[in-house]
Protein backbone atom coordinates (compact mmCIF):
# COMPACT_ATOMS: atom_id res chain seq x y z
CA UNK A 1 0.00 0.00 0.00
CA UNK A 2 1.54 3.45 -1.42
CA UNK A 3 -0.13 5.37 1.00
CA UNK A 4 -1.55 5.74 4.62
CA UNK A 5 -4.36 3.34 4.97
CA UNK A 6 -7.58 5.09 4.66
CA UNK A 7 -10.95 3.61 5.61
CA UNK A 8 -14.25 4.73 4.19
CA UNK A 9 -16.40 3.73 7.06
CA UNK A 10 -20.37 3.61 6.59
CA UNK A 11 -23.15 1.92 8.63
CA UNK A 12 -27.39 1.30 8.48
CA UNK A 13 -28.28 2.47 11.94
CA UNK A 14 -27.55 6.15 10.84
CA UNK A 15 -24.42 8.24 11.44
CA UNK A 16 -25.58 9.09 15.41
CA UNK A 17 -25.08 5.13 16.31
CA UNK A 18 -23.26 4.10 19.23
CA UNK A 19 -21.82 1.10 16.95
CA UNK A 20 -20.54 3.47 14.50
CA UNK A 21 -18.97 5.97 17.13
CA UNK A 22 -17.40 3.26 18.54
CA UNK A 23 -15.67 1.74 15.56
CA UNK A 24 -14.49 5.17 14.24
CA UNK A 25 -12.65 5.66 17.26
CA UNK A 26 -11.10 2.49 17.07
CA UNK A 27 -9.97 3.11 13.15
CA UNK A 28 -8.68 6.51 13.62
CA UNK A 29 -5.47 4.52 15.54
CA UNK A 30 -4.76 2.84 12.55
CA UNK A 31 -5.83 4.86 9.50
CA UNK A 32 -7.32 7.76 8.04
CA UNK A 33 -11.01 8.11 8.69
CA UNK A 34 -13.59 8.67 6.31
CA UNK A 35 -17.64 8.71 7.30
CA UNK A 36 -20.19 8.68 4.97
CA UNK A 37 -23.58 7.38 6.61
CA UNK A 38 -27.16 7.41 6.13
CA UNK A 39 -28.81 10.20 8.68
CA UNK A 40 -31.25 7.86 10.03
CA UNK A 41 -31.98 4.40 10.63
CA UNK A 42 -32.30 2.26 7.48
CA UNK A 43 -32.38 -1.07 9.06
CA UNK A 44 -33.80 -3.79 6.38
CA UNK A 45 -33.46 -1.66 3.62
CA UNK A 46 -31.22 -4.45 1.46
CA UNK A 47 -29.51 -3.25 -1.17
CA UNK A 48 -32.10 -0.20 -2.09
CA UNK A 49 -30.16 2.82 -3.73
CA UNK A 50 -32.00 6.10 -4.54
CA UNK A 51 -32.41 6.91 -8.18
CA UNK A 52 -35.49 9.03 -8.46
CA UNK A 53 -34.64 11.11 -5.52
CA UNK A 54 -32.06 13.83 -5.20
CA UNK A 55 -29.37 12.75 -2.34
CA UNK A 56 -27.84 15.17 0.40
CA UNK A 57 -24.73 14.98 2.20
CA UNK A 58 -24.15 17.27 5.48
CA UNK A 59 -21.50 17.29 7.57
CA UNK A 60 -22.16 16.18 10.63
CA UNK A 61 -20.53 17.35 14.00
CA UNK A 62 -20.48 15.26 17.37
CA UNK A 63 -18.43 15.92 20.41
CA UNK A 64 -18.14 19.30 18.83
CA UNK A 65 -15.77 18.43 16.13
CA UNK A 66 -16.61 16.99 12.41
CA UNK A 67 -17.37 13.19 12.57
CA UNK A 68 -18.80 12.28 8.91
CA UNK A 69 -21.26 13.31 6.06
CA UNK A 70 -24.89 12.37 7.17
CA UNK A 71 -26.47 11.45 3.79
CA UNK A 72 -30.45 11.36 3.38
CA UNK A 73 -30.56 8.41 1.61
CA UNK A 74 -29.46 4.45 1.70
CA UNK A 75 -26.55 3.04 3.12
CA UNK A 76 -25.61 2.14 -0.35
CA UNK A 77 -26.59 5.36 -1.47
CA UNK A 78 -23.56 6.93 1.19
CA UNK A 79 -20.96 4.44 -0.01
CA UNK A 80 -21.76 5.38 -3.44
CA UNK A 81 -21.55 9.03 -2.95
CA UNK A 82 -18.63 8.78 -0.44
CA UNK A 83 -16.37 7.02 -2.80
CA UNK A 84 -17.44 8.90 -6.56
CA UNK A 85 -18.17 12.09 -5.26
CA UNK A 86 -17.03 12.99 -1.61
CA UNK A 87 -13.64 11.64 -1.14
CA UNK A 88 -10.93 12.81 -2.86
CA UNK A 89 -8.83 9.37 -3.61
CA UNK A 90 -10.67 5.72 -3.33
CA UNK A 91 -10.40 4.61 0.24
CA UNK A 92 -8.48 1.22 0.81
CA UNK A 93 -11.27 -0.61 2.59
CA UNK A 94 -14.80 -0.16 3.16
CA UNK A 95 -16.15 -1.11 6.68
CA UNK A 96 -19.65 -0.93 7.92
CA UNK A 97 -21.04 -1.24 11.10
CA UNK A 98 -20.88 -2.18 13.87
CA UNK A 99 -24.36 -2.68 13.61
CA UNK A 100 -26.63 -2.97 16.17
CA UNK A 101 -28.20 -6.89 15.92
CA UNK A 102 -26.96 -10.15 14.04
CA UNK A 103 -26.80 -10.24 9.98
CA UNK A 104 -26.35 -14.14 9.65
CA UNK A 105 -28.77 -16.34 7.74
CA UNK A 106 -31.37 -14.79 5.42
CA UNK A 107 -30.86 -11.52 7.24
CA UNK A 108 -28.13 -11.06 4.83
CA UNK A 109 -30.43 -10.56 2.12
CA UNK A 110 -32.60 -8.30 3.93
CA UNK A 111 -29.31 -5.91 5.62
CA UNK A 112 -28.61 -2.43 5.09
CA UNK A 113 -25.14 -2.74 6.64
CA UNK A 114 -24.06 -5.94 4.41
CA UNK A 115 -25.49 -3.84 1.57
CA UNK A 116 -23.10 -0.58 2.50
CA UNK A 117 -20.30 -3.41 2.70
CA UNK A 118 -21.53 -5.20 -1.09
CA UNK A 119 -21.40 -1.18 -2.35
CA UNK A 120 -18.02 -0.80 -1.39
CA UNK A 121 -17.13 -4.24 -2.98
CA UNK A 122 -18.91 -3.09 -6.22
CA UNK A 123 -17.23 0.07 -6.31
CA UNK A 124 -13.85 -2.47 -6.61
CA UNK A 125 -12.81 -1.75 -2.79
CA UNK A 126 -11.98 -4.57 -0.38
CA UNK A 127 -15.33 -4.31 2.04
CA UNK A 128 -15.96 -5.77 5.83
CA UNK A 129 -19.68 -5.71 7.00
CA UNK A 130 -19.48 -5.89 11.40
CA UNK A 131 -22.39 -7.12 13.16
CA UNK A 132 -22.86 -7.64 17.31
CA UNK A 133 -25.54 -9.87 18.19
CA UNK A 134 -27.48 -8.55 20.40
CA UNK A 135 -30.44 -6.25 20.47
CA UNK A 136 -29.76 -5.16 24.05
CA UNK A 137 -28.03 -1.87 25.31
CA UNK A 138 -24.17 -3.23 24.33
CA UNK A 139 -21.19 -2.83 24.94
CA UNK A 140 -19.32 -2.23 20.99
CA UNK A 141 -15.17 -1.29 22.73
CA UNK A 142 -14.62 -5.25 21.51
CA UNK A 143 -16.28 -5.45 18.53
CA UNK A 144 -14.27 -2.27 17.37
CA UNK A 145 -10.91 -3.58 18.24
CA UNK A 146 -11.61 -6.93 16.50
CA UNK A 147 -12.49 -4.96 13.76
CA UNK A 148 -9.89 -3.00 13.47
CA UNK A 149 -7.35 -6.06 13.38
CA UNK A 150 -9.23 -7.93 11.14
CA UNK A 151 -8.95 -4.21 8.63
CA UNK A 152 -5.51 -4.09 8.93
CA UNK A 153 -5.33 -8.16 7.81
CA UNK A 154 -7.19 -7.51 4.52
CA UNK A 155 -5.19 -4.23 3.79
CA UNK A 156 -2.27 -6.91 3.61
CA UNK A 157 -4.08 -9.70 2.18
CA UNK A 158 -6.94 -8.05 0.06
CA UNK A 159 -9.75 -9.69 -0.89
CA UNK A 160 -10.89 -11.32 -4.62
CA UNK A 161 -12.98 -9.48 -6.79
CA UNK A 162 -16.66 -9.40 -5.85
CA UNK A 163 -16.28 -11.09 -2.37
CA UNK A 164 -16.44 -8.94 0.83
CA UNK A 165 -16.52 -10.53 4.86
CA UNK A 166 -19.75 -10.72 6.96
CA UNK A 167 -18.75 -10.54 10.55
CA UNK A 168 -20.42 -11.04 13.22
CA UNK A 169 -19.41 -11.09 16.97
CA UNK A 170 -21.31 -12.89 19.83
CA UNK A 171 -22.39 -9.45 22.51
CA UNK A 172 -20.03 -11.72 25.25
CA UNK A 173 -17.39 -10.35 27.77
CA UNK A 174 -13.95 -11.04 25.68
CA UNK A 175 -12.89 -13.67 27.95
CA UNK A 176 -16.00 -15.77 26.85
CA UNK A 177 -15.37 -16.02 23.60
CA UNK A 178 -14.20 -19.62 22.30
CA UNK A 179 -12.51 -18.22 19.16
CA UNK A 180 -12.68 -17.20 15.42
CA UNK A 181 -14.71 -19.03 12.97
CA UNK A 182 -14.59 -19.02 9.04
CA UNK A 183 -18.26 -19.83 8.29
CA UNK A 184 -21.03 -20.20 5.66
CA UNK A 185 -24.29 -18.70 5.72
CA UNK A 186 -27.09 -20.15 6.94
CA UNK A 187 -30.52 -21.48 5.72
CA UNK A 188 -32.22 -20.10 8.35
CA UNK A 189 -35.48 -17.61 7.01
CA UNK A 190 -38.43 -16.20 9.14
CA UNK A 191 -41.71 -17.74 10.01
CA UNK A 192 -43.58 -13.99 8.92
CA UNK A 193 -46.46 -13.33 10.53
CA UNK A 194 -48.84 -10.02 10.14
CA UNK A 195 -50.12 -8.07 13.35
CA UNK A 196 -53.23 -6.62 12.13
CA UNK A 197 -54.49 -3.58 13.92
CA UNK A 198 -56.61 -0.38 13.28
CA UNK A 199 -55.70 2.88 13.16
CA UNK A 200 -57.49 5.79 14.45
CA UNK A 201 -59.43 6.27 11.78
CA UNK A 202 -60.54 2.62 12.16
CA UNK A 203 -58.71 1.79 8.58
CA UNK A 204 -56.39 -1.50 8.82
CA UNK A 205 -52.66 -1.66 8.88
CA UNK A 206 -50.35 -4.74 9.01
CA UNK A 207 -47.17 -5.05 11.08
CA UNK A 208 -44.55 -7.42 10.16
CA UNK A 209 -43.19 -9.50 13.28
CA UNK A 210 -42.09 -13.21 13.38
CA UNK A 211 -39.20 -15.56 14.48
CA UNK A 212 -36.20 -16.94 13.26
CA UNK A 213 -37.04 -20.92 12.27
CA UNK A 214 -33.31 -21.78 12.91
CA UNK A 215 -32.97 -25.11 11.13
CA UNK A 216 -29.25 -25.32 10.66
CA UNK A 217 -26.84 -27.34 13.19
CA UNK A 218 -23.63 -27.91 11.71
CA UNK A 219 -20.75 -25.76 13.38
CA UNK A 220 -19.78 -23.91 11.05
CA UNK A 221 -22.80 -22.28 10.35
CA UNK A 222 -22.83 -18.43 11.19
CA UNK A 223 -25.96 -18.58 13.19
CA UNK A 224 -24.74 -21.54 15.26
CA UNK A 225 -21.18 -20.12 15.06
CA UNK A 226 -22.51 -17.02 17.10
CA UNK A 227 -24.18 -19.14 19.47
CA UNK A 228 -21.19 -21.40 20.25
CA UNK A 229 -20.04 -17.97 21.13
CA UNK A 230 -17.80 -17.68 18.10
CA UNK A 231 -16.66 -14.86 15.85
CA UNK A 232 -18.29 -15.59 12.42
CA UNK A 233 -16.53 -14.67 9.69
CA UNK A 234 -18.14 -15.53 6.19
CA UNK A 235 -16.72 -14.83 2.83
CA UNK A 236 -19.77 -13.63 0.75
CA UNK A 237 -20.10 -12.55 -2.49
CA UNK A 238 -22.28 -11.33 -5.46
CA UNK A 239 -22.16 -13.81 -8.35
CA UNK A 240 -25.60 -15.09 -8.01
CA UNK A 241 -25.47 -17.38 -11.12
CA UNK A 242 -26.43 -21.29 -9.66
CA UNK A 243 -24.38 -23.05 -12.06
CA UNK A 244 -25.46 -26.62 -10.80
CA UNK A 245 -28.83 -25.66 -11.99
CA UNK A 246 -27.49 -23.86 -15.16
CA UNK A 247 -26.54 -27.63 -16.50
CA UNK A 248 -29.79 -29.04 -14.86
CA UNK A 249 -31.38 -26.56 -17.13
CA UNK A 250 -29.94 -27.80 -20.21
CA UNK A 251 -32.51 -30.63 -20.53
CA UNK A 252 -35.33 -28.26 -20.24
CA UNK A 253 -35.52 -27.41 -23.72
CA UNK A 254 -36.32 -23.87 -23.17
CA UNK A 255 -36.34 -23.23 -26.99
CA UNK A 256 -39.80 -24.96 -27.57
CA UNK A 257 -41.25 -22.10 -25.28
CA UNK A 258 -40.67 -19.56 -28.36
CA UNK B 1 -50.37 -30.75 -8.87
CA UNK B 2 -53.17 -31.42 -7.21
CA UNK B 3 -55.10 -27.94 -7.21
CA UNK B 4 -55.52 -25.86 -10.26
CA UNK B 5 -52.44 -23.57 -11.00
CA UNK B 6 -52.74 -20.02 -8.52
CA UNK B 7 -49.78 -17.93 -9.34
CA UNK B 8 -49.09 -14.81 -7.45
CA UNK B 9 -47.91 -11.83 -9.33
CA UNK B 10 -46.25 -8.71 -8.08
CA UNK B 11 -43.87 -6.21 -9.72
CA UNK B 12 -41.74 -2.99 -8.89
CA UNK B 13 -42.94 -0.46 -11.28
CA UNK B 14 -45.85 -0.33 -9.35
CA UNK B 15 -49.36 -2.40 -9.72
CA UNK B 16 -51.05 0.18 -12.33
CA UNK B 17 -48.11 -0.39 -15.11
CA UNK B 18 -48.87 -1.72 -17.82
CA UNK B 19 -46.23 -4.73 -17.73
CA UNK B 20 -47.92 -6.08 -14.54
CA UNK B 21 -50.99 -5.71 -16.71
CA UNK B 22 -49.98 -7.42 -20.17
CA UNK B 23 -47.92 -10.40 -17.49
CA UNK B 24 -51.84 -10.66 -15.90
CA UNK B 25 -53.84 -10.54 -18.51
CA UNK B 26 -51.90 -13.76 -19.75
CA UNK B 27 -51.23 -15.27 -16.99
CA UNK B 28 -54.96 -15.49 -16.36
CA UNK B 29 -55.26 -18.00 -19.69
CA UNK B 30 -53.58 -20.89 -17.59
CA UNK B 31 -53.89 -19.97 -14.26
CA UNK B 32 -55.78 -18.37 -11.04
CA UNK B 33 -54.15 -15.38 -10.45
CA UNK B 34 -53.59 -13.16 -7.28
CA UNK B 35 -52.05 -9.21 -7.53
CA UNK B 36 -50.05 -8.33 -4.80
CA UNK B 37 -47.70 -5.02 -5.85
CA UNK B 38 -46.88 -1.82 -4.83
CA UNK B 39 -49.06 0.82 -5.00
CA UNK B 40 -46.21 2.75 -6.60
CA UNK B 41 -42.93 2.92 -8.51
CA UNK B 42 -40.21 0.86 -6.49
CA UNK B 43 -37.04 0.77 -9.12
CA UNK B 44 -33.58 -0.01 -7.50
CA UNK B 45 -34.83 -1.06 -3.94
CA UNK B 46 -32.99 -4.21 -3.62
CA UNK B 47 -34.12 -6.33 -1.39
CA UNK B 48 -35.26 -3.52 1.44
CA UNK B 49 -38.50 -4.82 3.88
CA UNK B 50 -40.24 -2.72 5.86
CA UNK B 51 -39.78 -3.09 9.32
CA UNK B 52 -40.29 -0.07 11.16
CA UNK B 53 -43.45 1.02 9.93
CA UNK B 54 -47.22 -0.35 9.33
CA UNK B 55 -48.20 -1.85 5.86
CA UNK B 56 -51.46 -0.98 4.28
CA UNK B 57 -53.00 -2.79 1.30
CA UNK B 58 -56.13 -1.80 -0.49
CA UNK B 59 -57.95 -3.21 -3.62
CA UNK B 60 -57.00 -1.81 -6.82
CA UNK B 61 -59.79 -1.42 -9.46
CA UNK B 62 -58.68 -1.58 -13.20
CA UNK B 63 -61.48 -1.32 -16.09
CA UNK B 64 -63.98 -1.37 -13.25
CA UNK B 65 -63.19 -4.34 -11.50
CA UNK B 66 -61.06 -6.09 -8.86
CA UNK B 67 -57.30 -6.14 -10.17
CA UNK B 68 -55.64 -6.83 -6.93
CA UNK B 69 -53.97 -5.53 -3.60
CA UNK B 70 -52.01 -2.46 -3.76
CA UNK B 71 -49.15 -2.11 -0.73
CA UNK B 72 -47.52 0.72 0.27
CA UNK B 73 -44.26 -1.06 0.76
CA UNK B 74 -41.67 -2.72 -1.44
CA UNK B 75 -41.77 -5.48 -3.40
CA UNK B 76 -40.73 -7.99 -0.84
CA UNK B 77 -43.30 -6.17 1.54
CA UNK B 78 -46.15 -7.11 -0.97
CA UNK B 79 -45.21 -10.94 -1.92
CA UNK B 80 -44.57 -11.25 2.06
CA UNK B 81 -47.73 -10.23 2.60
CA UNK B 82 -49.49 -11.81 -0.38
CA UNK B 83 -48.38 -15.54 1.17
CA UNK B 84 -48.23 -14.60 4.58
CA UNK B 85 -51.41 -13.06 4.92
CA UNK B 86 -53.92 -12.41 1.81
CA UNK B 87 -53.93 -15.34 -0.02
CA UNK B 88 -55.88 -18.42 2.09
CA UNK B 89 -53.58 -20.83 0.12
CA UNK B 90 -49.63 -20.74 -0.84
CA UNK B 91 -49.28 -20.02 -4.90
CA UNK B 92 -48.04 -22.28 -6.86
CA UNK B 93 -45.68 -20.17 -8.41
CA UNK B 94 -44.57 -16.30 -7.85
CA UNK B 95 -44.01 -14.33 -10.65
CA UNK B 96 -42.79 -10.71 -10.58
CA UNK B 97 -42.88 -7.96 -13.41
CA UNK B 98 -43.08 -7.99 -16.89
CA UNK B 99 -40.49 -4.95 -15.49
CA UNK B 100 -40.00 -1.88 -17.83
CA UNK B 101 -36.31 -2.23 -18.67
CA UNK B 102 -33.93 -4.96 -18.40
CA UNK B 103 -32.03 -6.43 -14.68
CA UNK B 104 -29.28 -7.78 -16.02
CA UNK B 105 -25.93 -8.06 -14.28
CA UNK B 106 -25.19 -6.05 -11.41
CA UNK B 107 -28.34 -4.67 -11.64
CA UNK B 108 -29.74 -7.88 -10.61
CA UNK B 109 -28.68 -6.89 -7.08
CA UNK B 110 -30.55 -3.59 -7.11
CA UNK B 111 -33.70 -4.53 -8.62
CA UNK B 112 -36.76 -4.61 -7.17
CA UNK B 113 -38.22 -6.91 -10.02
CA UNK B 114 -35.95 -9.97 -8.97
CA UNK B 115 -36.61 -8.96 -4.93
CA UNK B 116 -40.09 -9.92 -5.20
CA UNK B 117 -39.26 -12.98 -6.98
CA UNK B 118 -36.36 -13.34 -4.19
CA UNK B 119 -39.02 -13.16 -1.77
CA UNK B 120 -41.21 -16.01 -3.15
CA UNK B 121 -38.40 -18.06 -3.44
CA UNK B 122 -37.19 -17.62 0.17
CA UNK B 123 -41.01 -18.29 1.06
CA UNK B 124 -40.51 -21.51 -0.43
CA UNK B 125 -42.39 -21.33 -3.49
CA UNK B 126 -41.15 -21.10 -7.42
CA UNK B 127 -40.43 -17.93 -8.75
CA UNK B 128 -39.75 -15.94 -11.68
CA UNK B 129 -38.61 -12.40 -12.37
CA UNK B 130 -39.36 -11.01 -15.78
CA UNK B 131 -38.08 -7.92 -17.60
CA UNK B 132 -38.22 -6.41 -20.97
CA UNK B 133 -35.12 -4.61 -21.96
CA UNK B 134 -36.45 -0.90 -22.55
CA UNK B 135 -36.81 2.11 -21.33
CA UNK B 136 -39.14 3.29 -23.96
CA UNK B 137 -42.57 3.11 -24.84
CA UNK B 138 -42.96 -1.20 -25.27
CA UNK B 139 -45.16 -3.79 -26.40
CA UNK B 140 -45.41 -6.33 -23.39
CA UNK B 141 -47.35 -8.84 -25.54
CA UNK B 142 -44.83 -11.26 -26.42
CA UNK B 143 -43.12 -10.95 -23.30
CA UNK B 144 -46.14 -12.08 -21.18
CA UNK B 145 -47.00 -14.94 -23.64
CA UNK B 146 -43.51 -16.32 -22.81
CA UNK B 147 -43.80 -15.99 -19.29
CA UNK B 148 -46.90 -17.58 -19.54
CA UNK B 149 -45.11 -20.57 -21.18
CA UNK B 150 -42.27 -20.58 -18.52
CA UNK B 151 -44.54 -20.54 -15.67
CA UNK B 152 -46.48 -23.77 -16.86
CA UNK B 153 -43.10 -25.58 -17.76
CA UNK B 154 -41.36 -24.39 -13.75
CA UNK B 155 -45.15 -25.62 -12.28
CA UNK B 156 -44.10 -29.16 -14.29
CA UNK B 157 -40.64 -29.07 -13.29
CA UNK B 158 -40.21 -27.23 -9.88
CA UNK B 159 -37.23 -25.43 -8.82
CA UNK B 160 -34.60 -26.44 -6.26
CA UNK B 161 -34.60 -24.53 -3.06
CA UNK B 162 -33.04 -20.99 -2.93
CA UNK B 163 -32.83 -20.80 -6.70
CA UNK B 164 -35.21 -18.75 -9.20
CA UNK B 165 -34.94 -17.68 -12.50
CA UNK B 166 -34.47 -14.45 -14.04
CA UNK B 167 -35.74 -13.47 -17.27
CA UNK B 168 -34.61 -10.39 -19.78
CA UNK B 169 -36.76 -10.54 -22.99
CA UNK B 170 -34.90 -8.06 -26.10
CA UNK B 171 -37.74 -5.52 -26.83
CA UNK B 172 -37.70 -6.19 -30.84
CA UNK B 173 -40.70 -8.44 -32.68
CA UNK B 174 -41.02 -11.61 -32.47
CA UNK B 175 -39.54 -12.88 -35.52
CA UNK B 176 -36.18 -11.04 -35.20
CA UNK B 177 -35.81 -12.81 -31.41
CA UNK B 178 -32.91 -15.44 -32.38
CA UNK B 179 -33.67 -18.30 -29.42
CA UNK B 180 -33.49 -18.63 -25.91
CA UNK B 181 -30.50 -18.80 -24.11
CA UNK B 182 -29.85 -19.66 -20.37
CA UNK B 183 -27.36 -17.64 -19.05
CA UNK B 184 -24.79 -16.31 -16.68
CA UNK B 185 -25.11 -13.20 -14.43
CA UNK B 186 -22.85 -10.31 -15.96
CA UNK B 187 -19.89 -8.78 -14.05
CA UNK B 188 -20.41 -5.52 -15.44
CA UNK B 189 -21.24 -2.31 -13.28
CA UNK B 190 -21.93 1.35 -13.59
CA UNK B 191 -19.48 4.17 -13.57
CA UNK B 192 -21.58 6.24 -11.32
CA UNK B 193 -21.32 9.98 -11.30
CA UNK B 194 -23.43 12.68 -8.70
CA UNK B 195 -24.88 15.32 -11.22
CA UNK B 196 -24.04 18.27 -8.70
CA UNK B 197 -27.53 21.04 -8.26
CA UNK B 198 -28.54 23.85 -6.06
CA UNK B 199 -32.11 23.54 -5.21
CA UNK B 200 -34.23 26.89 -5.06
CA UNK B 201 -33.09 27.51 -1.06
CA UNK B 202 -29.57 27.25 -2.46
CA UNK B 203 -28.74 24.61 -0.95
CA UNK B 204 -26.96 21.51 -2.89
CA UNK B 205 -27.92 18.48 -4.01
CA UNK B 206 -26.90 15.21 -5.89
CA UNK B 207 -28.73 13.17 -8.40
CA UNK B 208 -26.92 9.65 -9.66
CA UNK B 209 -26.54 8.97 -13.18
CA UNK B 210 -23.95 7.39 -15.16
CA UNK B 211 -23.58 4.41 -17.57
CA UNK B 212 -23.16 0.99 -17.27
CA UNK B 213 -19.66 -0.03 -18.18
CA UNK B 214 -19.99 -3.20 -20.16
CA UNK B 215 -16.87 -5.67 -19.38
CA UNK B 216 -18.59 -9.35 -20.23
CA UNK B 217 -18.10 -10.61 -23.86
CA UNK B 218 -19.22 -14.36 -23.86
CA UNK B 219 -22.28 -14.69 -25.58
CA UNK B 220 -23.76 -16.44 -22.69
CA UNK B 221 -24.09 -14.03 -20.33
CA UNK B 222 -27.65 -12.25 -19.82
CA UNK B 223 -26.58 -8.89 -21.30
CA UNK B 224 -24.59 -10.15 -24.04
CA UNK B 225 -27.56 -12.52 -24.92
CA UNK B 226 -30.04 -9.65 -24.84
CA UNK B 227 -27.79 -7.95 -27.13
CA UNK B 228 -27.29 -10.28 -29.25
CA UNK B 229 -31.33 -10.86 -29.49
CA UNK B 230 -32.03 -14.02 -27.39
CA UNK B 231 -34.10 -14.32 -24.25
CA UNK B 232 -31.91 -14.46 -21.45
CA UNK B 233 -32.94 -16.86 -18.41
CA UNK B 234 -30.41 -16.94 -15.58
CA UNK B 235 -30.80 -19.59 -12.74
CA UNK B 236 -29.48 -17.56 -9.64
CA UNK B 237 -29.45 -18.21 -6.22
CA UNK B 238 -29.24 -16.38 -2.74
CA UNK B 239 -26.65 -19.07 -1.07
CA UNK B 240 -24.10 -16.18 -0.73
CA UNK B 241 -21.04 -17.78 0.86
CA UNK B 242 -17.59 -17.83 -1.55
CA UNK B 243 -16.61 -21.48 -1.21
CA UNK B 244 -13.35 -20.65 -2.06
CA UNK B 245 -12.29 -17.81 -0.77
CA UNK B 246 -13.97 -19.77 2.32
CA UNK B 247 -11.05 -22.60 1.82
CA UNK B 248 -8.29 -20.15 0.62
CA UNK B 249 -9.28 -18.21 4.18
CA UNK B 250 -8.40 -21.00 6.23
CA UNK B 251 -4.52 -20.02 5.57
CA UNK B 252 -5.25 -16.46 7.43
CA UNK B 253 -4.70 -17.84 11.26
CA UNK B 254 -7.87 -15.66 11.67
CA UNK B 255 -7.45 -16.74 15.66
CA UNK B 256 -4.41 -14.61 15.99
CA UNK B 257 -7.04 -11.75 15.29
CA UNK B 258 -8.68 -11.90 19.10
Amino acid sequence: MSSPLHILVSNDDGIDAPGIYALVMELRKIAEVTVVAPDKQQSAVGHAITVNYPLRAVPFRKNNEFFGYAVEGTPADAVKLGVRFLMKTKPHIVISGINHGSNTAINIIYSGTVSAATEGTILGIPSIAVSLTTYKEADFSYAAKFAARLALLVAEKGLPDRTLLNVNIPAVPENQMRGVMITRQGKSTWDDTFDVRRDPANREYFWLTGNMNVIDTDPDVDQIAIRNLYISVTPIHYDLTDGQMLEAMKGWALEKLR
